[in-house]
C-alpha cells in the first residue's frame, strides 16, 4: 500500500454534522409494510402522531443509537480515528442514550441537549426478511439544529467536515451546513457529503447538483442516489457524469461493491464477504467510516475502498448501525 | 414424536411473574470488568448511584427489553404460545419500551405502570469477547412488585405459572410468588421456577430447597445453580439429588446440552449447533421458553429439551435476550 503525500496535521480527522437519532429496530414482514403504506427501502419523515401510531404497530424492537452521519463518526472513532459530532438531542432518556453512545464510542460531542421543545429524534427501522430496511423518522429535537450550533473551532480543527444530505430537509440545518463548508474551506480543510437517500436527492436535486460541483470535495452516494442525482437509470452514465463534475467520489453498489473516482484514478472494489446477512441498516454509513479512516491515515484509494467494504460487511451481519463488536481488527485485514 | 395425554384446556399456557427490566448491552474487554470490580458471569444488584457510575464507564450500548422471566414468556409467545406477564415498570420512556416490546411480542401484559417512585429497572450487561455476560441490575420500579399485583384470574387461567428466583431478593416479590403458587395449586395448575443465578441460590439456598421440594412442579436450573443448591461440585451428584427431591426438572449445561428428568424418565439432550457465538445473554431464558412451549403443546420430554436447545442456540448468536428474527420456524426443525 503506497501512502499519499502527508497532509498538514489537524487535531481532528473528521467532524460530522447530522441528525442525532435513536433507531428503533424491529423485524417486519413485507405484508406489514404494505398494510402501513410504507415505501420500502426509503427514509420517510413523519410527525409525532404518525410515529406513535407506527410504533404501536411495530413488533418487539431494540433501541440502538443511529443517525447516518453519527453512525459514520462513531465507527470512525472505533477504527482509531479522531472524530467529533454536532447534532441536537433533548435532555430526555433517549437523548442521554444517544449522548452516552457517541461519547463512549470515543467521539467528541459537546452539543448541549435542549431542555424543552420536541423529544429526541427517533427512527423506526422495519427490517424485512431480505435484510432491507425501511425507515420512518420523527426529527424531534433535530429541528433545532442551525448555524448557531456550528463552532468555527471544531470545523477548523478537522481535516474533513462530513455532512449528511438529510439535513437539506430543514432550512436551518442546511444553513448550518453552508456555514460549516465556508469555514472549512477558509481554513484549507475539506468538505465531504453523503447524498443519504434517493428520495432526499429527488427533493433537492438542483441544490445538490450545484453543491457537489462547487462546495463538496468528497462525495459519497449509493447507486440509487447517484442515478437519481443525474436522472439516469444507468450506473455507468452517472459514473461518467460524476467524473466530469466532482473531483472525488465514492459510489457504493451493495453486493456489487463500490467504485472510487478521483481525477484520472478509478478503482473498482469488490464487496467484502458476508456469512449471514441480517440488516442492511448502516451499510453506507460504515462504508464512509472505513473509507474516511483509511483516507485520513493517508492510505491509497484502493485501501480506502477496501476498508469501507469491510466495515459495511461487518455492520450488515447484525441489527443496527452501531457495531456490536470492535471494528479495530478490520484494519489488520487490509494487509 | 408421541403426545402426552391431553391435559385440560386453559385460556393461557404460561403466566410469568418477574422483574420488568430493560437491558443495556455493550461489548467489554475483561480488563474493564476487573477495573470496575465486577463478578464475571454473575448478576449483581446495585443502587441508582452505582448504575449511573457504571453506565458512564460502559461502551456504546444498545437497549433491548429483558428480565429473565419476561424473556421467557416473550419467546414463548413468539413460538405461538399463549402467555401473560406480571411485572412493574414506571411510566417513563424505558417503561414504555418494555411494555411495547412484551405486548407486541404477543404477551398479555396489563400491570399498570407506576406514575411515581423509582425509574423502570435497567440491567447493564457487559458482554466479554468470550460471549459471556456480566450483569449489574438496578431494580427501580420492580421493587413495587408485591402480592397486590397477582391477579387470581390470570393465575387460574394459566396451565403453568412461571416464577424467577431473582424475585426472592425482595420480600414483597417473594410474597407475590407464594400467593401465585397457592392460587395455581388451588386451581389445579402447575408452578415452575427458574433458579436464575448461582449467587441468588447461595443467598436463598434453604428457602429454595424447601420450595422446590414442596411447591414447585417444574424446576429449571443451570449447572452452576443446581450444584449451588445442593452444595456439591459434581453435576451428577446434583442430578441424583434432584431426582429424589423434585418431580420434574430441566437442567441446562451450556455447550454440553441439557438433562431432563421426570420421575423415572431421564433424557440427555445435546446442545443445538451454533455458527457464531455472540452473547450468551438469555440462553437459559430461551431454553425455558422452548421447553415450556413444547410441554404445553403436549410433546414428549425429549422434544421439550430439543426445542429448548434450539431456542437457546438461536439467542446466543445475537445481542440481547429478545429474538431479532421469528422463532416460529424452530418448531419445524423439531421434525
Amino acid at each position: 500500500m503506497s501512502r499519499l503525500p502527508t497532509r498538514p496535521e489537524t487535531p481532528l480527522d473528521v467532524l460530522g454534522i447530522g441528525n442525532a437519532i435513536v433507531d428503533v429496530l424491529a423485524y417486519a414482514e413485507d405484508a406489514l409494510l404494505e398494510e402501513l403504506g410504507l415505501v420500502k427501502g426509503a427514509m420517510t419523515l413523519v410527525d409525532e402522531e404518525r410515529i406513535e401510531a407506527l410504533y404501536r404497530r411495530m413488533g418487539p424492537a431494540r433501541e440502538v443509537s443511529g443517525g447516518s452521519c453519527a453512525n459514520t463518526v462513531a465507527a470512525l472513532a472505533g477504527l482509531g480515528g479522531r472524530a467529533a459530532f454536532i447534532g441536537r438531542v433533548k435532555d430526555d432518556e433517549m437523548g442521554k442514550v444517544f449522548a452516552h453512545d457517541i461519547r463512549n464510542a470515543g467521539v467528541l460531542f459537546r452539543s448541549r441537549p435542549a431542555s424543552d421543545g420536541p423529544a429526541t429524534a427517533r427512527c423506526l427501522v422495519f427490517v424485512t426478511p431480505d435484510a432491507q430496511r425501511t425507515m420512518q423518522t420523527y426529527l424531534g429535537a433535530c429541528v433545532e439544529l442551525g448555524p448557531q450550533d456550528v463552532e468555527e473551532e471544531l470545523v477548523a480543527a478537522a481535516a474533513i467536515t462530513y455532512l449528511e444530505g438529510y439535513l437539506w430537509d430543514r432550512p436551518e440545518a442546511k444553513a448550518a451546513c453552508r456555514k460549516a463548508a465556508a469555514i472549512a474551506h477558509a481554513h484549507g480543510r475539506q468538505v465531504a457529503l453523503t447524498l443519504s437517500d434517493p428520495f432526499c436527492v429527488r427533493r433537492w436535486r438542483e441544490e445538490f447538483r450545484a453543491l457537489v460541483e462547487r462546495e463538496v470535495d468528497i462525495l459519497f452516494a449509493n447507486e440509487a442516489e447517484i442515478t437519481a442525482l443525474y436522472e439516469t437509470t444507468s450506473f455507468d452514465e452517472a459514473l461518467q457524469q460524476v467524473r466530469r463534475e466532482v473531483p472525488f467520489a465514492a459510489l457504493t453498489r451493495g453486493a456489487k461493491g463500490s467504485v472510487v473516482v478521483r481525477g484520472e484514478e478509478v478503482h473498482v472494489i469488490d464487496a467484502a464477504p458476508v456469512a449471514r446477512l441480517i440488516d442492511t441498516t448502516g451499510a453506507g454509513d460504515l462504508y464512509a467510516a472505513g473509507f474516511l479512516r483509511a483516507l485520513t491515515l493517508g492510505l491509497d484509494l484502493g485501501a480506502c475502498g477496501r476498508l469501507g467494504s469491510l466495515c459495511a460487511a461487518e455492520i450488515i451481519q447484525q441489527f443496527g448501525a452501531r457495531a456490536e463488536r470492535p471494528l479495530g481488527p478490520l484494519l489488520d485485514r487490509l494487509r
